[in-house]
Order: C-alpha cells, then sequence, then structure tokens
C-alpha cells in the first residue's frame, strides 16, 4: 500500500496536454475563456426572476442600487436564489427515487426488474406499517410498498413516513418550526412557487421553506431512492475493488457507466457478463469487457458489484482522453454537455440514455424500463462493436489505480462493527457499538464528507486533505459520492489507511477490520448517513444536533448539495462547506445561515475555503459537543 | 362613456409627482437606478446553476466565450432558464389551485367554506366519473371531488383529467409527442431535475418538456384553480362594475385586496359587510368600508361580486400614494417587496397573510384556513381602526374611474350568446351560436389578451392599443389579469364599447348585449379560455390549432406569463408575446420557439414588441386559419 497521497493533478496535467496535442477541448480551457465570472451572480444578487429584468443590486448598502424593479432586496434576492438551489436539488434527487420505485412497481419473479433483498423489503414494508408485511408474496407486497412509496411524492396529506426514523425530539422540533416535510413534489412546488415575483421576500421565511423542502430529500427522495435500491439490487457489502483511470484496461472493451439512476447500470453489469457479448468482444480482438464507473452511477454499482471506479465528476473528460473508452454510458445528473463533442476526438461513443437528460450530440437510446435488458444489451452492443475503432496511437492509460475498499452501507457497518462486541454480553445488529466507541472516546466523533468537484479548488486536494486531518484526529469519515471516489483515489479506503488514522481510530479500525474511512455509496445515499446518524440518537436518547457529528462538503458544486446541506442542518448536523454557495451578496442571509439557524434547527452552516482550517473547527465541534453532551 | 382612451401614464405622472415630494420610492425611481440591465441575463445566457459558475457565454458564434465550464452552450443555457421559468409559472398557479381545493376539502353546510354551486360540482364529479355525483350529499361529493383533485398534483400513475376536454385530436398529438401531462407536481419537478447541472442539454427536449409541464398548467392547475374557485364561490355572471383608482372612497375605510386567491379575499368581502365592523368604521368617522381589488384577487372577486378595480400590477404602488387606502391586504404572487417601505410614508397598512409570501417589513396575519372568517374579521378590523391615522393633506386620489361590464365565465358567456340564438331551431346552452358566428364570418376569429404590466413598455399601451385593434378587425377579444384591467380602465369593457368594433363584431355585440372585449377573469382563467377554445373546436370537430383564435401577452412580466404561453402553443395556439423572454441569445431556441415548434403543436410563440404591427400580425393570421378551414 502506499500511504503517500497523490499529487492531486498529476493525471490532469498528463491527460490535459494530451488533449490539448489533440485538439480535444476541457473545462480547463472552458473555464479559462470564461474569464472573471460575474460578481454579481457569484454573489447572488442578480435576480431573473420576472421579465423586468434582469435586476442586479448592490452588494454595498451605502451605494448603488439597493433594490429590484419589484423592490426584491439583496436579502430577498439571496434568499430566492437560494431557494431554488435547494428546490432543484431536491428535484434532482427524488426523481431519481421515482425512477428506482417505478422499477419496483414493475418488478416481477421473472422480469428482469427482481427483488434482489426480500428481507429489506419485509422490513421497509413492515416499517411503513404494511398489514401481512412478513407473509405477503414477494411481488404483491412488493407492488404494494412502491404505490405507497410513489405517494411519499404526491400523497395530499400528512408528512413523510420516513420522518419517524428520526429522534422524537427532533421530530418534533421539525413540527414546531413548521419544517416536517409533506410529499416531496409538493415541496419542491411549493418552494417554487414562493420564491415567484411577489411572492416571499422574508428572507428567514424562505430558509425555513427552503429547509422543509431540504429535508424532504434527505428524509424522503434521497432516503426512498437509498433503501428501495437496496430492496431492488441488494444492500451494499463491503468488498475489495479499484479505483481511479488505471482501471482502464487496454486490452478489453471499456464501458464507462456515468450519472446516477442503478437501473439501467445494474443491466449494463449483467450485459457485459452475456456470452453474446463477450464474443462479439472477443472476435472484435478484445480480452473481454470492462465495465467501470463514475460518479454515482458508478458508486451504486462498485458498492453492490465491486464494479471498478474510473474516477470523479472531473474525470469524466480525462477518462474519455485516455482514448481507450469504447463507450460512455450515461442516465441523469453531472454529465458534461462537453462530452459528445469531446467524444468526436476520439474513437468513444457517447450514450445517454434517459428522456430527462437527453444530451445534445449524443447518441440517444431510450432506458427502456419495460426491456430494460434488451436496452442495456444495445448499449453493450455498441461499445464492443467499437473496439476495432480504436486509434492505437491515442491511447494513454495513467498508470494509477488504487485499492480500495466499499460497501459500507447501514447494514454492512453494524455487522462489521459486531466484531467489537462482546458477544456474551451485547447484541448484536445495533449500533451501540458505534455510539459506545464515541461515547468512550476512542472516536472523539464522525464526519459525512460528501459532494462533488468543483474547479475552484484544486481537484480533490480539499477531500482528502479534510479526510486525512480528521482521521488523525479520530474522527471517523464516511464518505459518498465524488467524496468518497476522491477517498479512494487517495488510498484512504484501504484498510490500511488506518496507519493515518488517531491511535482511537486506528484501534476501532483494527479490531472491525474497516478502514477509517467508509465509502457509503452515491449522493442520494448520504441517507445512510441520515440513518445511521438517527440511529446512534435514539440507541442514546439525545438529539442529532447533540451528536459529535457533522456534514462537511469542501468541494461541492451541485443544486443537490446544496439540498443535502439544508437538510443535514435541518436535521441538527453543523455542515462545512468548503465552496460558499452564492449568498456573498447578503450579510443578513449568510448570518442566518451560520449562526441564526442555531434558534431553529440548533445547527448551521459553516463556510471554509481551507481545508486545514475547516478539519481543525471540525475538530473543535465535536469537542464542543463531547463536552455538552458530558462525554 | 368617454370612448377616448386615457393617456397611459396620467395617473402616474401625478401620482408619481406626489411620491416625489413626499419622499416615497417607486418602481421607476428603482428602475432608473438600475441603470443598464445586464445584457448576458437579458439574453438568457448567463447560467448559475452549479456552483462552477457563473457562467456567460457569447451571444456571438464567432467571438468569445462558447460554452460554459460543464460545457453547456447558449442553447443549453438559454433553454434550461426557460425550462425553470415555465416551471415556476407552474408551480404558481397550481399551488395557488391547491389551496382552493383545500378550502373545498373543508367546506360543510355550517362552515365559512361552503359550496355556492352545487350545479357545477355536481357537473365537474360526473366529468371526472365520480359515481352517484347527481344523488351524493353535497358535503360528501365536495370532500371526495377534492381529494381527487389533490391527487391531479400528485397522482403517481395517468395524465390529467382535465385533459379530455382537449378535442381528440389533440389529445392523440399531445400522447403522440409525449407532452400529455401527469401528475403538476411531478412535471414540475422532473422539469427542475432536468435542468439540472449534467442532465437535459438538447434545448428541443427542453422545449418538449418545458410544453408538457406548462401544459400540467393550463388543462391542470389553472383549470383546477378555476373550476373549483366556482363551486367554492360561484360561477362568475355578468355584471357592471368600475375601475381604476377613482374607485378608492374617500370618505370611506378603503381596503385594496391584491394577490391572487379567492380564499381570503371571499372571506374580506364578507367582513367587509359585518355589523361589527361597519359600527367601528362609523365610530371612526367613516361613511362605510370600500373592498377594492387589484391584480387577480381583485379580479376574483369583481367577477363574482362587482368589487370595484382599482387597478393593476403596475399601480399596486399608485393606490398607497393616493393617501387614502387603509389597508393593502395580500396574499400570493406579483406583491411589490416593495409596499412594507411605501407605506411607512403613509398611514397605509400593509398585511400579508400567506405563509407561501411572508413579506419583509409586513404586518403578518396568517391566513387561517381552519378559522378563515377570523382571519378576514382580524384584517379588516386592522383597516378600520385605522381610518382614524389618515392624514388629509395626503389624501389625493385620481379623479378617473370607469365603468365596466365584467363576469364572462363561459357558462356566462354561452349564456349571453344564447341571446342571438334562434330558439325555434337551435339548442342553447352550448357554443353553437359562437362558432356559428366565427364560421358565417360575422366575428373573424378571437383573441385572447392577458398577462401583467412590464416597466419595459408604457403601462396599459399594448394591452389596449392590441385590443382596439383587434376589434376593429371584428377579432374579438377575451381578456384576464392585468390586460383585463387595462382594458376596464380603458373603457374597453363598457357595452358602449362596441362603437370601436367593426361591423360584425359590433353587431354581435348588440344582439347579445355584450361588450367587444370580455373580462373572463384572473390569470387562473385563462383555463376559461382553453375551455370555450375547446368546445368550439370539439364542436365544429377540428383541433384547436385550425381555430382561427390566437393567445396574446403583450406586456408580460411573470414566470407565470411563460407557463400560460406554453401551455397555449402546447395546445395549439399561436401566441403573441410583447416582451420576449430571456432567449434572445440562442438564435436556435428562438427558431424552434417561432419556427419549429409548428411541427410539434402546430403553433408557434410571436415576437413583436409594437402592438399595432402585432395586431396586424394577428389579424393575418386569423384570416389564414380562415382560408385553411375554408370559411
Amino acid at each position: 500500500m502506499s500511504n503517500e497521497l497523490l499529487e492531486f493533478d498529476v493525471i490532469a496535467e498528463a491527460l490535459m496536454e494530451k488533449a490539448s496535442r489533440e485538439g480535444a477541448e476541457t473545462m480547463w480551457d472552458r473555464k479559462k475563456a470564461l474569464k472573471t465570472q460575474c460578481g454579481f451572480g457569484e454573489q447572488g444578487i442578480c435576480c431573473r426572476i420576472c421579465a423586468m429584468g434582469p435586476c442586479r443590486v448592490s452588494p454595498n448598502p451605502e451605494k448603488g442600487p439597493q433594490r429590484g424593479i419589484c423592490g426584491a432586496d439583496r436579502d430577498t434576492i439571496v434568499a430566492r436564489n437560494f431557494a431554488r438551489m435547494v428546490a432543484a436539488g431536491t428535484s434532482a434527487h427524488s426523481d431519481h427515487a421515482r425512477d428506482i420505485v417505478h422499477a419496483m412497481h414493475l418488478s416481477s419473479a421473472e422480469g428482469p426488474f427482481k427483488i434482489r433483498d426480500e428481507a429489506k423489503l419485509r422490513q421497509i414494508a413492515n416499517e411503513w406499517g404494511i398489514e401481512g408485511s412478513d407473509t405477503k408474496e414477494t411481488y404483491e407486497l412488493a407492488h404494494e410498498l412502491a404505490e405507497m412509496a410513489l405517494l411519499e411524492f404526491g400523497k395530499p396529506f400528512g408528512t413523510l413516513k420516513f420522518l419517524k426514523r428520526a429522534p422524537k425530539v427532533r421530530q418534533e422540533l421539525w413540527e414546531r418550526e413548521n419544517i416536517a416535510p409533506r410529499a416531496i413534489d409538493q415541496e419542491v412546488t411549493t418552494l417554487l412557487h414562493s420564491t415567484h415575483i411577489g411572492c416571499a421576500s422574508d428572507y428567514e421565511s424562505l430558509m425555513r421553506r427552503s429547509l422543509r423542502t431540504g429535508l424532504s430529500d434527505g428524509w424522503g427522495g434521497s432516503m426512498i431512492g437509498t433503501e428501495f435500491s437496496d430492496i431492488m439490487y441488494g444492500v451494499p457489502q463491503e468488498r475489495a475493488s479499484e479505483s481511479n483511470l488505471g482501471v482502464l484496461d487496454e486490452e478489453s472493451v471499456n464501458i464507462v457507466l456515468h450519472g446516477h439512476d442503478p437501473n439501467l447500470a445494474e443491466m449494463v453489469v449483467v450485459a457485459s457478463k452475456d456470452p453474446e457479448m463477450l464474443e462479439i468482444a472477443k472476435a472484435n480482438g478484445a480480452k473481454g469487457i470492462n465495465v467501470v464507473g463514475m460518479c454515482c452511477t458508478g458508486n451504486e454499482v462498485t458498492m453492490r458489484h465491486g464494479i471498478k471506479i474510473a474516477g470523479n465528476f472531473y474525470q469524466q473528460e480525462m477518462a474519455v482522453i485516455t482514448g481507450a473508452v469504447e463507450a460512455v454510458i450515461v442516465d441523469v445528473q453531472c454529465i458534461f454537455p462537453a462530452l459528445p463533442n469531446l467524444v468526436d476526438h476520439y474513437h468513444t461513443r457517447f450514450i445517454s440514455t434517459s428522456p430527462k437528460a437527453k444530451i445534445a450530440g449524443d447518441l440517444y437510446i431510450e432506458f427502456d424500463e419495460h426491456n430494460p435488458y434488451e436496452t442495456a444489451k444495445e448499449v453493450v452492443k455498441v461499445a464492443v462493436d467499437n473496439y476495432k475503432n480504436r486509434d492505437a496511437s491515442k491511447i494513454e492509460i495513467p498508470d494509477l489505480k488504487q485499492d480500495t475498499m466499499i460497501g459500507y452501507s447501514v447494514e454492512t457497518t453494524i455487522g462489521c462493527l459486531d466484531r467489537v462486541v462482546n458477544t456474551q454480553v451485547d447484541i448484536e445488529g445495533t449500533v451501540k457499538p458505534l455510539s459506545d466507541l464515541i461515547w468512550a472516546g476512542v472516536l472523539r466523533g464522525a464526519a459525512g464528507i460528501v459532494g462533488c468537484n468543483n474547479p475552484k479548488t484544486e481537484h480533490d486536494y480539499s477531500h482528502v486533505t479534510v479526510m486525512k486531518e480528521l482521521i488523525k484526529n479520530d474522527i471517523i469519515c464516511v464518505t459518498t459520492g465524488c467524496a468518497a471516489q476522491a477517498a479512494a483515489k487517495a488510498g484512504l479506503l484501504q484498510l490500511e489507511a488506518k496507519e493515518l488514522a488517531g491511535r482511537g481510530l486506528k484501534e476501532a479500525c483494527e479490531r472491525a477490520n474497516i478502514p477509517p474511512v467508509l465509502h457509503m455509496g452515491s449522493c442520494v445515499d448520504i441517507s445512510r448517513i441520515l440513518d445511521i446518524v438517527a440511529r446512534v440518537a435514539n440507541e442514546r436518547g439525545v438529539d442529532i444536533s447533540d451528536l459529535p457529528v457533522v456534514g462537511v462538503a469542501p468541494e461541492w458544486m451541485s443544486e443537490k448539495a446544496v439540498a443535502i446541506a439544508s437538510y443535514c442542518v435541518g436535521s441538527g448536523i453543523n455542515t462545512y462547506l468548503g465552496i460558499v454557495p452564492y449568498v456573498d451578496g447578503s450579510e443578513n442571509f449568510k448570518k442566518l445561515m451560520t449562526e441564526g439557524l442555531m434558534e431553529t434547527t440548533k445547527s448551521v452552516f459553516v463556510f471554509e475555503k481551507d481545508p486545514v482550517v475547516m478539519a481543525d473547527l471540525i475538530a473543535d465541534d465535536i469537542e464542543e459537543k463531547r463536552k455538552n453532551l458530558g462525554i
């Protein structure tokens, strides 16, 4: 094992030079061409919400225009723009979850969509109060549960079912503060409505409504996305995999799965093992078919099948530039619209598959949820057929890959921690060992490190730095999304990374045989973090906000991250952001985010660009929480 | 009657001088302070959808940055921004409709929310296939229908019920083009998802998804808003009223109802007649309580109660500046956040009532849907108590008001047109007389003139000019929203305005005893226009796109107007916009809007700023449709 961190831009530099030689444009070329970014937009004080505008107000309360034409001031404009980010982020996670539930509604014993984890099906059905959850025929129950879940997006009355997982005191807080989310799509719609010209202008009210919508993501769309994916495709189990662009195989057909939704990806994984496909691949001179993952689709399939991780958000172009990729297959979210142009410089085929994300210049093969396996075979066939079009002179796969452990669902993590249990005394299968470790001070606390990449920071640097700093301080890290892939590439997801941990965490890692940073899945799987945190709080009879845990998004860029941050703060978790959202233009709103919310949700947003400073702040935060708990 | 149009800015000039004397700021001051508006925003080529940005691309395909960091080009950025306007507009109408249905769900024979039009209740229940619609107890049926309607916002399967009102051929087109809308909130959410970083970049696909979402407004949220308001508060009947700021009464307590939702407004109208309130008013020296309307709340209550119209969007500040308003009571949408500041210069109280639209600096009295009448009395009491605080030296009510006829719901319009029917031969109660008049060429066609005010054009000038030009050409106009109020103030809603009409329209007006411009209600009531147009198409066995009818929004500014325009075009109605939405930056997208959609929906957007030129284009359009119909 190499404990050395990567030089973060090593791959990029080599491949960027290659791209430049080959006339291919990357995000860095585009960033450079944009020159200075707009200061009004950056600060969130530009409003295009109606056609009287655009209106730009001054960030300075002493000088320049103070209000837009309707009278919206900087506080209102910033708060509305922020709210719209939350609404859009929530819509993305939730609309993804809807597709999973739809697939479950189509599942059958014979069909391509199957229930892989019947125990979890029955467990969730029980949790949601379906009669006969233990006895009903599997698919009858699955369909009933799916219909119930679909109503979570649109039911006319009541709040979300998964809210009940939170500690009672947190549920009461949500009720009291009027931020307990109702149907997910309703929350998105009504928040959007509130930001319409001439609706809410009170920034505190807009924040409150944003929190409620965000919570409908965390305890709604995202949690449904996670749990129902587990039912359909299996609860992730710990296993070994590899990461970074070196997982591309020069002698195989390389298929990059990119996007977010496991429905298609699962089928592609199966189709890539189809003898018919393998035969064509071999006939074309390839050794086999090498499916690798990128972004959250990558996380979904690595968690369940050990599919290798080619990279994260920022590497989607780099993968193509290796010249060794036969097809990039995408579904939804975080897919550069630049990819179709980029693949024109290589033999790579770019295939988009979702009507929700038709990408200009793509080869579009729509995912047919009634014949998902046929779609999967069709896209795999494009890839294998394309192997013969490789240009050997253009192939340059970086010699970098890292061993990595993955698969730490809540269930698996609990299973691992049972290894530290005294089986004579303790009950197995609960979070008690984890909370005991925290209460004993062996672990000082826990941090969820999540989120994207953003060219405003050095690629992966903040992710990896903050993780290294935290584990050194005996703060166990759980991670998802592009942050998890950053950790994987940096070697932090290996068992041996315990050597980088403080004494307590190292010991815990050894006893439980886990790495100090646990890969929990894709970005919807941040709901796993909510789940485990809620279990610990429940186990101890405290609120989530009492626990020494934090949320961290060092390099985020997507609106989903704004929704996530909002539901973390709404759930009582102090949330550290390495990139400031577009809120700098309103001192008031920023102060509400970073201080005022303590009164409402007992937690706040923290903005800090420097990951070392951020880690210090987190350590202090965690020690403060411990002190308050008297532990 | 004065056939002379107002000099459009007469009121504004006098009151603006007054405001200036009194140190009160108006939208014009703010517009001036903003100086030049941002060209990137104006053209829709600025993207803040993720935190890698903001990215601004060049409008010029030859020069400057062509793509944002992710690779989104001008087509993608413009299309996404447009889609988000549609989503937000749809959310506004629909979330308003949801509140009406919720009120119906709370209705009871004894309670404050009652069913006023049982016949319409039973008619819609029948239309939606509820068994026992003719026999069930009123409130049992109302609650059942309300629950069904609430599911239109969130049902997991199927398309919207009101789509069946459209001609079969149009329904088939929607299915074929994959734009038949499903649950309303789902359409909003999924469209928002599609515009997320790395989702849809294909501008045609984004347009298609925008059309579907827009259609969920027109045939969903808006239509539910209209029909259920009618059930709850009565189908509007033709009646006389008055309009313009002169309806403020110097000797009475003046209450301005402003916003969109009739739930509160209806209760305020009742509360203003409460003997207890009248007594306090009189004790304070007032003659009585004068409730007047503004924007669409104004339209709702004038249509059903003849409440006088104080003005439209642009006049919300002017009303306060008269110094004669005791309270501005608002609910949602199109309320200047500037009003709380403005009322500080006068004795006026500004009361906001909706948690969806909490306005900074307001007096907030939340509308309690369980005790709506108590809320209404409370806000009315604030107004009557405030009469004694008037500053006589500041009162200046413009001596301008206009008689006006209002109340032309579909049912009422059909009733009026029955006056031209030969009762010996024809069946009454259908649109046949209207279609006969059109087919005979007595009326050349019909135009729906709708939308807001926008300081980018002279106030009301475009509305009134285009109406005058069209009626001169025997094109009957129906109108809603701020356009209707413009027509009212200009005298076009009087019976005598027939003198401005061409020979055919004049004759029709005389026989049916209607004005040449018919006030159809608020902005959600554009669904009435869809309804009547669909009836005519069905009656003739043609598609809506075959009819000589157009949609027109000469001075729009709100995202609702973008949703409306999208559902009009999606329904086959060529739609003329006097303000170009933020799409100038993409030639491709603009061409799709103005030409390409003809293939998909058989109708297009038309952009034309000059109302005289616009009227010419409309007349040509209508004659072309007539030619194609062979009439």
